[in-house]
């Protein structure tokens, strides 16, 4: 069955994708096989982060972009993270939305990823269902997702470019700072650019930009303005992607970024494996039981963490 | 000679004291045989966890309610966490100014630790020194830690009872919830509460905590104003402590509080040393060479990390 679903899956059939990143949310053995099983087909879409504060306009760029991208006949897929509301609905609210607009495209493939409450995993359910969409032959894979929270940050970060979207009402660049925004980005957007306070938010964002180190002949990062609810400025930040995708290329850094990227992704999954082996159902129920002991001063948290230790060794 | 250090330790030889903190602060073998050797002496100080956002008085109560705690001849332990700030000499230059003020004094011991630019092990490092401070015999161990971050929060929840200093300036109590300082408190202070502005944060944060689920019977936590720099307000801070820690005692919530931090902090030593014995050189090795064929298409992420999970217990 699963053959049968990975040549489907290859030729572009929208439910096999659909299924497929549904087989990866469920982050079971089958995942993993899926996986190995696409892992060579994998490599090709160029990946674009966009992040920023929630009310950036992140959607509406995405949206826009799309369209865009769709007029030069690139197939387009987008993996959207929103935490979890339970005020809106997450999640499959913002799907129906776009659906509308852009989701009737076949050139055009959204999938909502919510946390559901659960903060573990999502940035590598997230980076996992890329690489389907990836196998699946879009050529560009959109990382949307809200940059606030260290997994939200990681997913904009799996990708090629990063873009933040940032507006004058959010907050001071101090503030993006702090939030780990500016790390990431490889350049900023100014949105809504149009409203009152965008030119001291790009001043300031600019002093702070000059501030940071750069090594000499390194990327310049650049702040783009638009007004993405009238279509204003999205050329502008297709182009500084591509200038971006193109400066990567010629540094080399394309495929190091890659590199580094990979590498913390195959760590974390080594690390949640041996996490989950660890914490079986026996060391867990042996932590437990000998809690009375450690509070009451009778054993050292250090002994009853040497023996979890030394027991999960000899078990295997 | 570990065994006169530890002699001097549980007569509260202060020199001892330090000594063995930066025995825990290097944190290598002898740092876990110090902390068994100790532990039976562990679990009489109780510990008090104070945090807020920069700028909201958290010294300057910390010492008034140091000088109080002398007043009824507590002696009291201090751990001072700060993010080290290349601009002020971060902790080093905190450690001088109060040392003048309460620092002479016998019954008091105080210890800056800095972040010093590395994330792990910070919180760690903070609880394994109250273990000692608490092994030398100091009858109160305070925890004074920015509300910013992931570890110092973790900081901040070690403690038996938790107080979230706030200033009417540092935001509304939406921030405050969104920062996770709710979550931790036990009750919050209304520090420089003659400033403008003070009713107000303290209506909006008794409206969030009206909104939150609370069990029935359950703690009711109080907003407590004070103005530490005039030594207003600081006997009501030590008297709601002392209710809170009534309250547990009764409920028996006091030894199920510290077998849940027990049970957390057993767990990240032992998953730190497991990923430290993981990500020996071999496999760092391995992994590093195996990167550019992954990113290629020629191997599975998934693929690599098996090899490297295999290796891992084969050697053990």
């Amino acid at each position: 069955m699963q053959k049968e679903l990975v040549e489907k899956l290859f030729s572009n059939n929208h439910r096999a994708v659909a299924r497929s990143i549904s087989i990866i949310e469920s982050d079971n053995l089958q995942s993993a096989e899926l996986l190995k099983t696409i892992y060579t087909r994998v490599g090709n879409a160029y990946r674009i982060g966009i992040t920023g504060p929630p009310g950036a306009g992140k959607s509406t760029i995405t949206n826009q972009l799309t369209k865009l991208y769709r007029k030069q006949n690139k197939k387009v897929g987008i993996i959207a993270v929103d935490p979890t509301s339970p005020f809106t609905g997450g999640a499959l609210l913002g799907d129906r939305v776009r659906m509308s607009e852009i989701g009737m495209d076949d050139g055009v493939f959204i999938r909502s990823m919510a946390t559901r409450g659960s903060l573990g995993g999502l940035s590598k359910r997230a980076i996992d269902a890329a690489d389907v969409l990836d196998a699946a032959g879009f050529d560009l894979v959109i990382f949307e997702t809200v940059g606030v929270g260290q997994s939200e940050l990681d997913i904009a970060e799996a990708a090629d470019t990063t873009v933040v979207i940032l507006v004058p009402e959010s907050g001071d660049a101090v503030q993006a700072m702090k939030a780990g925004l500016m790390e990431i980005a490889d350049f900023i957007v100014m949105n809504k650019s149009d409203r009152p306070g965008s030119q001291q938010a790009i001043a300031s964002l600019q002093t702070i930009l000059m501030m940071r180190d750069h090594d000499e002949k390194s990327w310049m990062m650049n702040i783009i303005k638009s007004v993405a609810s009238e279509n204003t400025g999205i050329e502008e930040i297709a182009s500084e992607i591509e200038r971006h995708h193109n400066y990567i290329k010629g540094k080399k850094l394309f495929i190091k970024g890659r590199e580094r990227r990979m590498k913390k992704r195959i760590k974390d999954i080594v690390e949640n494996k041996i996490k989950d082996e660890l914490w079986s159902t026996n060391s867990e129920n042996y932590l437990t039981s000998s809690l009375e002991k450690v509070v009451l001063g009778n054993l050292s948290p250090y002994h009853i963490a040497e023996e979890i230790i030394d027991n999960f060794k000899n078990q295997n």
